[in-house]
């Protein structure tokens, strides 16, 4: 039975107190972490939001809060009234550590039972059990820490983009499904039945409309959806920042999101940014690091052999140099003597990425092995080793193929060796790039036909849009992806504000007329009406708070997110409903 | 064909520059608002965000300018270069009117067909029309200044709130059906075929979570969900101003809501809030105007007659005493003369409020005229005079019934009455009042059963709980409702942590320990675990900024809004969707 507060109030919070309230009476309240009857004396470390407090009931103090305090357990709600006194052991590891709070009146507001994961820091418990009791393993510290992080996380953009004359605009959660419609949700109408409402995968249409309306700067932090199997750190609602800026080119709104990353890095996880932060064309980043999402933390840069090896006499290289592919490697300083069962390994690894093999020379002490020795002559070998600046004790790894699995392999495995050799461990940087000049368009094989990369909307760099009909895979964008540590914050373009061009662009697409319309149509329709140019970005917000609070998992900052199955485990969300519902909705169950 | 910016910078908005602008050299984008072409010279009315500049053209100051801009039409998205000069003729209705731009250089970045609404303020168009061209209608400079308002309203809401402890948190949307679900939007899940999730009518249970886990105080700007017929005032999706707090009681909870309004309304509306804000008792608002929310702007309060007319001898009258009903009536002041047919019209009115009847008793100058007059000593009208202090001229308006039709039919006619006679003509006031102590049940006739007025966690008035079990209906809850000039704003309570007290509230809402269980199990079993004392309170955003931005229609707030029938005319949703997709969600449209 829980006592009521019956105009008890709070006076400070108990991560608050310090030397300088010694003699303060006050009044806190919160969780107990723990108790200890040491005789006359209980201790208690009473628990909140802010930290932790000291307090101390003594049969001397007073007998009926110590006597009430001697039943109190792990995790008891409590308020406690005292006074703040100097602590004779001082706890330098806790804040409050100089002071301890003579307990002098004591409420049991609550209490609990024995809690079936433990309310500490780096917990290490099933996932599964943690979800089920989220708001147990929300009540951690560390948790609390991370939900105050993206609070101010959270603040700090609004503030900085509503000085920089932004308006948030809440666009429609129940809106229309999208032409590539597969992975949304969707939302029986009563009122039309057999007709679906969607959830957004992002506000893009809406964002561009409020640039023709004239709302010239606009921003959410807008819930978006996406119906798709989960990988380990994606969830079916997400939150994005969302953005778009009326008159603006490429830099403007990199100059401007510069600013806002700078402001958020600093203020939360004092990280100074330097700016401007690097840019990086796609085709660079491909190049040098087979990603268009490089980690820059490390060198190990793919290195393009072809020129090196042209002559060499080995099938699979001259197979791929044929295929316009190419040859290309990395350079695993000082990894020359890993032994051959690791080496192995690294085969295999690439593999899983489409490579046929991974040929090797490592340039021992001793001179050098190679698993294609048998292939190079003396210079060959010579001028592979003078391409890759390679010295006594690195390893090469090269692979041949057609550039896209060159890049993919190679890429995968720069990233796979820098864990391996420990190249990140304690590497606190935090290292910025934005990469640009992305593909306007890529080639599906399967379907026959030229896809946009980003989306429809994305404007072609001018120099390029000469080649739109006659050499598409040609055309860059003016779109650009801010990259941290190898991970995607957000993306974004300059749109196209030209219909004539759109057109061109759907063409190109191989989109009909009518096609496009029924997909598009009110967007096409409104930019019959003078639209601005304009463009924008949007960030995954989870993922920069789980920077921000140094986190890999995407669980730890969604206060109560699914599993991999789209199951919430606390709630048993999705659920079955009753028939009558899906009767209103006009639609049935398939057996 | 559109021209593209190619490094072209906007220096300044229109609506900014003054005469402290003058001789220097801008860059400015915006909508062409109206252009005349005065032979040798040409105006231009250009428009963005922040309002409108004149922009002066003319063969002397650049003939390639002049010429082009000849071509510009209404809407026409344009930039322009030029020097700030002072106007000859000032427009004094426009906050640039000391200034002009003369235009040395013009882009006309796109064109506009002519648009199919007109960009003006007040706008007179049709709802289907405005909403079809949404993206115009919300071009117009009054509808811009709304979503202004609504941005900043916003701003201060969350600067408010993170300055007094809370943290935003973002619970989910993908949540699951609530037991009372017929309103829920559902949610296919294609993981668990045959299952739904279920968009949120309010985030209360994750709330009270938090709560449980220690964060104290939360906050969310959170957008909500109900799948009902819409009102004139609904849209199916809402954003409501979520909130709650851990270790308070109904006072803390009013006193911090009070300074939230006060500084909202102050700083968007200029209006000061006199704190404190009144507070009634929900049986003084019935008794004294007939609604819980009571518009106190004008006074023309119901009085109860019963005492005055216990011994009349009118059937009516006698069964409405003697069943437990009563009689009691408004004044009209000044109303006396109303005409008959006026006041045949307002006894229809109250008959469609479940009211048999509308007696009523003219004092006039040449003495009482009544409709019940036969049935009236003298000695009888007197008493009922004197009881409504009537003067010469007033008109009484009598209802005899049980007590919840008299309440809501001269409820509703006090509001029409003041419409009718023009009361609230011209009133600018702001009349805030909270309404308390809510009955924590009410019987619900049809089921032959208590449910619960506000939720079930609604905690019961300290002085009330020992009623629980014999007279539910005269428990009093700690639930309060803000009320601004008659319409609800929010409304919160304090919540049951305690789980005994919660029992036995499932109990008198005729829960089984089961259906309890079923319904919010994993709330209870966290109230297993030291939940403190909570309460909170939800506002409706959306009725906010209406109230801020002066408008009585819920859609000019709401950017995308959809219409009567909960589909929106600009992007057609809701719409059809593929069989695929149906057939992987496991549901089928009944034909």
């Amino acid at each position: 039975m829980g006592e009521a507060l019956k105009g008890l109030k709070r006076t400070i919070m108990c991560g608050e107190l310090r030397e300088t309230h010694i003699d303060n009476k006050v009044t806190v309240m919160g969780w107990v972490q723990r108790k200890r009857n040491l005789g006359g004396l209980i201790f208690v470390d009473l628990r909140d939001r802010t930290g932790i407090l000291q307090v101390v009931f003594g049969e001397e103090i007073n007998k009926e809060a110590f006597d009430k305090a001697d039943g109190v357990k792990s995790e008891y709600c409590i308020a406690v009234t005292g006074t703040i006194v100097k602590r004779e052991a001082p706890n330098s590891e806790l804040p409050t550590g100089m002071v301890e709070l003579k307990g002098e009146y004591i409420k049991v507001l609550s209490e609990s039972e024995t809690p079936p994961i433990y309310i500490k820091e780096n917990l290490d418990a099933a996932e599964n059990i943690r979800l089920k009791y989220r708001y147990l393993d929300l009540r951690r510290p560390d948790m609390q820490r991370i939900f105050m992080t993206r609070h101010k996380a959270a603040k700090i953009v609004r503030d900085f983009l509503d000085e920089n004359g932004f308006l948030e605009v809440e666009t429609p959660v129940l809106a229309n499904s999208s032409p590539e419609g597969a992975r949304d949700y969707l939302v029986p109408s009563r009122n039309y039945p057999g007709m679906f409402y969607a959830l957004p995968q992002s506000p893009q249409l809406f964002k561009q409309l409020l640039m023709v309306s004239g709302y010239d700067r606009y921003f959410q932090i807008a819930k978006c959806f996406r119906d798709e199997d989960l990988r380990a750190n994606r969830q079916p609602e997400f939150t994005q920042i969302d953005m778009e800026l009326s008159f603006v080119e490429v830099d403007d709104v990199i100059e401007l999101n510069e600013r806002l990353i700078q402001r958020v890095f600093k203020e939360i996880a004092n990280v100074d940014v330097k700016l401007p932060i690097e840019r990086m064309p796609y085709k660079t980043a491909m190049e040098k690091y087979g990603s268009d999402k490089p980690d820059l933390r490390f060198g190990m840069e793919i290195n393009d052999l072809t020129e090196a090896v042209k002559d060499v006499d080995f099938k699979v290289f001259q197979d791929a140099l044929s295929n316009n592919g190419s040859v290309r490697a990395i350079k695993a300083e000082g990894s020359a003597a890993m032994g051959r069962k690791q080496v192995d390994k690294l085969v295999d690894f690439v593999k899983t990425y489409g490579a046929k093999g991974l040929a090797w020379i490592a340039y021992k002490e001793d001179g050098v092995k190679s698993s294609i020795g048998k292939f190079l002559t003396e210079e060959q070998t010579q001028a592979i080793l003078d391409k890759m600046e390679a010295k006594v004790g690195d390893l090469i790894l090269i692979v041949a193929d057609k550039n896209s699995v060159v890049f993919q392999s190679l890429g995968a495995l720069r990233l796979h060796l820098a864990k391996e050799l420990g190249i990140l461990e304690n590497n606190n940087e935090f290292r910025f790039v934005w990469i640009t000049e992305f593909p306007l368009v890529s080639y599906n094989e399967e379907e026959k036909r030229f896809q946009a990369e980003h989306h429809p909307f994305t404007m072609p760099m001018d120099e390029d849009i000469q080649y739109l009909e006659s050499d598409p895979g040609r055309v860059r964008a003016k779109a650009y992806d801010i990259v941290l540590n190898g991970e995607e914050l957000g993306g974004g373009s300059i749109r196209i504000h030209d219909t004539k061009l759109q057109e061109r662009m759907f063409k190109v697409l191989g989109f009909t007329q009518e096609r496009a319309w029924e997909s598009f149509g009110f967007l096409l329709e409104a930019f019959k009406f003078g639209p601005p140019p304009h463009g924008g970005l949007a960030y995954g917000f989870d993922r920069i708070v789980m920077f921000l609070a140094g986190t890999d998992n995407i669980k730890d900052v969604v206060a109560f997110p699914k599993n991999q199955n789209a199951f919430c485990p606390l709630t048993e969300a999705p659920s079955v409903v009753e028939e009558a519902q899906l009767k209103e909705l006009g639609i049935s169950l398939n057996k």
